[in-house]
C-alpha cells in the first residue's frame, strides 16, 4: 500500500493538500486548500491535526500566501505575507510546531528581492519542512525503537501517526521503526475523546498497515496498566517546554498513572516541538467549543445549559517522563536537561 | 419538583417500573416491566442501572416472578421461582447488590406456606428493600456531607445518584446532603464512557435539582485536579470487598491520580454493597459488546475490524480509598479494617 500523505502541496494548482481528519474512518477524502483562509478553517476545523502537520501546515501556509496575493508593490505584498503568515501561526494556541514552521519559512524569504523570488524560495523551503518531517520521523522512531523489548503492548493516546505528520509518525514512528527492526509489537489505542483520534485515526492507519491494534475507552489505560498488560506508553507532544510536555487532554493522566505502576512513558516528538524560550505557566491551553463534547454526529450527549470544559491539551511535568526521544537522540531528562541535551546537539 | 423513582412497584398492575436510562437527557420515559424476562432485559440493557438499584430490581424481581409464575402447585411453584430468581441475580455479574436484593426476598419467602404468602411476603420485602434503600442514602448522605468543607468541588464519575438508587443517591446523596446542610458544593462530572453516564444521568438529575454540575471528558479529570479545581472525589461502588473496590471503570484510574494530589477519594456505598465473602481475585470483571465503544447512536466511531476492550468496570485497592462511606457511618480504611467495621457494627 502506498505510504499515506497526510499534507502535501499541489505543484500544478499551487494549493496544499490535506487528508481531512474529521472523516475517517468513515471516509477518506482530500481537501484542497486554495486559499489561506481554506487553510486556516481547516487548521481550527482540525482536518489538519497534530503538531508535525501543523508545523508542515505553518510552512506551506506561507507559501500559498505568497502564491495567492495579488498584490504587485513588493513592499505591499511583503506586508500583506506577513500580516497572513501571522494569522495562520496564530490558528492554534498550543502547539508550538505551527509558528515554528510559519516562521522557518519567513526566516528564509527576508532576504528575497522579488515576488518572484519570494515565491520561489518559500515553496522551497515548505517543502524541505515537509521532507524533513518525514526524515525526522524515520529516525525519532529508529532511536525510540532500540528502547522497547523484542515483544511489547504499547499504550498510545490521540494520534501521533503519520496522520499526524507528513509520513511514519512519532510515537506511532516508533511503533513501525521497532516492528521494521523485527520486534513483536501491539498497540492498544485510547479513544481520545472528545474527538476520537485514537478510536478514528490511530486504529485506522495501524489497521492500513496491518499492525496489531485494540481500542479502549480512556478511562481503561489504568485498570489495564495494573492488570499488566501494557509494557511502555508512548505519545507525541504539542510542545515541549523546559518543565512540561503540552499534548492532547489524557497525557497527564497517563503519565500518572504509569509512574505508580512502573511503566516506562516516553515522548516521541521532532526537534521542532521544543520550545526553549516558554515555562509551562506561560503557555496556553486550548479550550475548544461545547459542543464537541455535549454532542455526537448531531445527537445531544449531555442535556442543554449544563456547562462544559472542553480543554484540549494539559500539561505533563518533566518528571513524569522516563525518556523524550526525537531524531537527534534519546533524552532522560533529569536536572538540567535542557542543558545537558544542548550540549548534545540533541535540542 | 417532585422526588424522582428510579425503580417502583405498582400495584395496580403488579409490574416494575423504572425510569428508561438509556433515553436520558433527550426523553424521560417510564419502562414497565410485566414480565421477569422482561426486567432481565432492562437490567442486561442497563435501562435500569447502578448497584443500589440493581438491587431493588433483584428484589421486585423476585416478587414480579411470584405473581407471574402461573404454576399451582406449590413445591412446583416454589422451585420455577428459585430459577427465576436465579436468572435474575445472574443478569449482570459484577455489582453484588442485584444477587443481594434476590437473597434478601428469597430468604424471606423460604418459610411461607403458600403460593399466596409467597407473594405476599415477597412483595412486602421488595418493598422494605426500597425503602431501606432510600433511607440508607438519606443516612449515608449525611454521614459523607460531614467529610465536605464549607466550600466544595467534587469531581465524581458515572451516575451514583438518584438514578442509580431509588432515590437521593450515594454520591450525589452526599452532595445533596452537604447542599441541605447549607454547605457551597458544586460537581464536575466526569462523561464516563462508553455510556456516558455521567453526562447523559449525573449531569439531568443534577440540572433537575438545581445543583451546579459541569462536564468534562473524564481523561480531563488528572489535569483539573492538577491544576487545583478538584477538591474531593466521591463515587460510588459495585462491589466493596476486603482489598477492592468496584466500580465504573475509571474510577481506578481517578483514585491514583488523586492519591498522586493528595486529594481525599471517598467511596459512598450502602451496607448491601459490601461482600466479605470474595476478594478481589475471585469477581468477575464484565466485559461488555464492542458496540458500546465502537459506535455512536448508529455512528461508527472505529474501524471495522479493530478489535475493542470494553471492560465495564475496575477494582481500585482499598489503600487508594480515603473513607468509605454507609448508611451506619464512616470507615477509614486500614489494616483489619473489615474486623474494625464488623466491631462498630457498620458494616
Amino acid at each position: 500500500m502506498k505510504a499515506l500523505e497526510t499534507i502535501s502541496w499541489d505543484k500544478d494548482t499551487r494549493s496544499v493538500l490535506l487528508i481531512d481528519q474529521t472523516k475517517l474512518p468513515l471516509s477518506y477524502r482530500i481537501i484542497r486548500c486554495r486559499t489561506v483562509d481554506r487553510l486556516i478553517t481547516a487548521i481550527r476545523r482540525l482536518e489538519v491535526r497534530g503538531a508535525p502537520a501543523l508545523g508542515i501546515a505553518g510552512a506551506y501556509g506561507v507559501a500559498l500566501a505568497a502564491f495567492t496575493i495579488r498584490e504587485r508593490d513588493f513592499h505591499h505584498y511583503f506586508h500583506l505575507l506577513e500580516s497572513a503568515a501571522l494569522e495562520i501561526g496564530n490558528a492554534r494556541p498550543t502547539a508550538v510546531n505551527l509558528s515554528w514552521g510559519v516562521l522557518r519559512v519567513l526566516a528564509k524569504i527576508r532576504l528575497a528581492g522579488s515576488i518572484e523570488e519570494v515565491r520561489v524560495v518559500a515553496l522551497k523551503e515548505a517543502q524541505r519542512v515537509a521532507d524533513e518531517d518525514a526524515a525526522a520521523c524515520h529516525s525519532l522512531g529508529d532511536y525510540g525503537a532500540a528502547l522497547l523489548p523484542e515483544t511489547c503492548t504499547v499504550l498510545t493516546h490521540c494520534n501521533a501517526g503519520a496522520l499526524a505528520c507528513r509520513e511514519w509518525g512519532t510515537a506511532l514512528g516508533v511503533v513501525r521503526s521497532a516492528i521494521e527492526s523485527g520486534k513483536n509489537i501491539s498497540v492498544i489505542a485510547c479513544e481520545t475523546r472528545p474527538l476520537l483520534q485514537g478510536a478514528r485515526l490511530t486504529a485506522w492507519e495501524l489497521k492500513r498497515d496491518e499492525i496489531p491494534v485494540t481500542v479502549i475507552p480512556d478511562s481503561a489505560a489504568a485498570h489495564m496498566m495494573r492488570k499488566g498488560e501494557i509494557d511502555c506508553v508512548i505519545v507525541g507532544a504539542d510542545r515541549i517546554t523546559r518543565d512540561a510536555v503540552f499534548n492532547k487532554v489524557g497525557t497527564y493522566m497517563h503519565a500518572v498513572c504509569a509512574k505508580s505502576h512502573d511503566i516506562p512513558f516516553y515522548v516521541a516528538a521532532p526537534f521542532s516541538t521544543y520550545d526553549r524560550v516558554h515555562t509551562e505557566q506561560e503557555i496556553e491551553i486550548e479550550e475548544r467549543e461545547r459542543d464537541e463534547v455535549a454532542h455526537f454526529s448531531g445527537h445531544t450527549t449531555i442535556p442543554d445549559g449544563v456547562p462544559v470544559r472542553n480543554v484540549a491539551f494539559d500539561a505533563t511535568p518533566i518528571s513524569l517522563i522516563t525518556a523524550l526521544i526525537n531524531e537527534r537522540g534519546v533524552i532522560l531528562p533529569a536536572s538540567g536537561w535542557v542543558e545537558l541535551a544542548e550540549k548534545r546537539r540533541i535540542i
